[in-house]
């Protein structure tokens, strides 16, 4: 049902497709990325976006990388060219801390192949590499299910629910994170309309989202984003749902620029409020909102338009990509393991415990 | 300094002289309008817009119509003629009180002409529509300068403003309402930045406000509609001044969409906001705001971009050109009469006053 917006084509000299997400949705177009510098040009132009999607690109980028040294070259050299490239890439998007969580991932694995097997060839270390960025893609598409299962039980029958910039299957290796939900509440059988935010500048709610929506037979009425406080106030949104590229150890939580603003619309509507990513969203390096770095875009995206001036020429822009919701304002993290209800500094670590103890349902948190 | 967005050209026989404002800030076209036909599509399609705008021009659009009775006609033919496109020019854009006041008002004064004058010619009649059309145009003028003299003690030195949409010299015949009160600012000596919300779906705040501000040598700062609340957080907003579209007698107040939202955030963030407009967008007929009809607009509006399409075909669109913000969350209403405090029904009647009594400054109102 849902578009896959990145594969791995072929085996250990293969290449990453991408889904040309610039071009929806006009038209369906793929890339074929067969270096770091084309995908991390893809990554800061948007044609992959979404944290979780840029995670697993990037995670397929460090395979391109280890194409890079010649046969004859060291383990030793190919980990440098690796954690070379690690770096470059982890500087196309400043926020997503899926990016560097999935480039450290396949980094260790890589360097624990040598360690174990110091003796192998290049090859086997690339395919050490491939099998960990395959186990990536495959961990992400099973986090999409199991977020949306986890989540679906908040949208009830009848309902509006209110949705900004996209989490969905373009955003990820499998159905998405917030729109999962919907795909879940969608395949139990409930009906309900979603209301997409356009989400400005780069309008991926009305690209995207309705458009992924849409071609899963979800009711999907566009908005722009400046209309959802006032249809909040018309009672038509009963909850909330959105993605998230960083969460702090306290539970604030970094998201596509206007998310700050909804959580405080749906706290004074008392419309809940759902944040759905996977438990890789968050960075417990960051104890609250205040240190996460907020990238900030050029202001070409918010001054022109499909190759339209929409603004005075030299006029000053501010663009921030992301803002900062308030844990205290979410009513509930979705993650591939449960619910969060409450988030805080404790029921987040709770959560985030390994899966042995998660699976207890630990106080505070509803697995 | 400000533009002027239309003028009257000629004199009895002659037409009404507009800023084709959906070409801003791309090119500076004037259009002649010499049929009411024309002008209701000048309204209809904002190439003129802004409700004191739109009742001036309205106001010239009756001098129009009087064009076309033939020489012949009777003066109770005209009177019968001036009713009937009156009521057509009423139909261009439903919300605004302005445009209804200012057809009432060019409408009554050709009927007491006749009653008065019941043996003069035809030319006489268009000549006194004319009259009273340029007083409309003057005291539109007059009403902008007194507005921004009597909000611009809002705007402290270094401070930051916010405003959505555009009531600048765009939206009048004068100066503007909100943007006036800028131009006062400035003209006082002190130095501010303005926050410009571009204001989706037809960017009125970046296309005319920024756009105005520029021109007038203001620091101005486009901003999409969706980072008003991030920069509220931030501090970087102490006040909030936007226009208005009609004002109900308790002080609830439709705008375009997106200040309702911008009003809850204002008060989140203990941010005042101000409403600036003329006393003539009053309408005591409506108790509150939950009797103001809200035009529901083309979705295309949202759907298309200088001839972009942006969203998938047949996508269902909420287009809604106004919404509505409570009085209990306006700090004050500025009009050219002085400020309204705290505005709620008995205070608002107060400033409604006569005149003279108005001048005594009754309690609750702040001349």
């Amino acid at each position: 049902m849902a578009v896959e917006a990145l594969k791995w084509v072929g085996d250990v000299d293969g290449y990453l497709e991408l889904v040309d997400q610039r071009r929806l949705p006009g038209e369906l177009v793929k890339l074929q990325c067969r270096g770091i510098e084309q995908l991390h040009e893809a990554i800061r132009t948007l044609a992959v976006r979404g944290a979780p999607a840029i995670g697993v690109s990037a995670a397929y980028g460090l395979v391109l990388a280890a194409q890079k040294p010649g046969g004859r070259d060291s383990l030793e050299h190919a980990l440098k060219v690796l954690g070379e490239c690690g770096r470059y890439l982890a500087s196309s998007r400043p926020t997503a801390v899926n990016l560097f969580w999935a480039l450290e991932r396949v980094r260790r694995c890589a360097e624990e192949f040598v360690a174990a097997q110091p003796n192998s060839g290049l090859r086997d270390l690339r395919r050490a590499i491939l099998t960990e960025a395959h186990a990536v893609y495959q961990e992400d598409v099973e986090m999409c299910r199991r977020i949306g299962e986890n989540g679906q039980h908040f949208i009830r029958e009848g309902s509006g629910v209110l949705t900004h910039c996209n989490a969905g299957a373009l955003a990820t290796a499998g159905q998405g994170t917030a729109l999962s939900v919907m795909f879940e509440a969608k395949k139990s059988g409930r009906n309900f309309t979603v209301y997409a935010d356009e989400t400005r500048p780069l309008l991926q709610g009305a690209r995207l989202t309705a458009w992924e929506l849409k071609e899963a037979g979800i009711d999907v009425v566009l908005v722009c984003d400046s209309m959802a406080g006032w249809l909040m106030k018309q009672g038509k949104v009963n909850a909330v749902i959105t993605g998230a590229d960083r969460i702090a150890a306290n539970g604030d939580t970094a998201n596509k620029i206007g998310t700050y603003s909804l959580s405080i619309l749906a706290k004074k509507h008392s419309v809940p409020f759902y944040v759905a990513a996977p438990s890789s969203t968050f960075d417990l390096s960051i104890t609250s909102g205040a240190d996460i770095p907020i990238e900030q875009r050029d202001a070409d995206e918010v001054t022109s338009f499909a190759g339209a001036r929409i603004a005075p020429d030299d006029i000053d822009v501010c663009n921030p990509a992301f803002d900062v919701t308030e844990a205290r304002d979410i009513s509930a993290i979705i993650t591939e393991r449960g619910v969060i209800e409450n988030p805080d500094a404790r029921s987040i670590a709770q959560h985030l415990a390994p899966e042995t103890s998660s699976q207890k349902q630990p106080k505070g948190v509803t697995d």
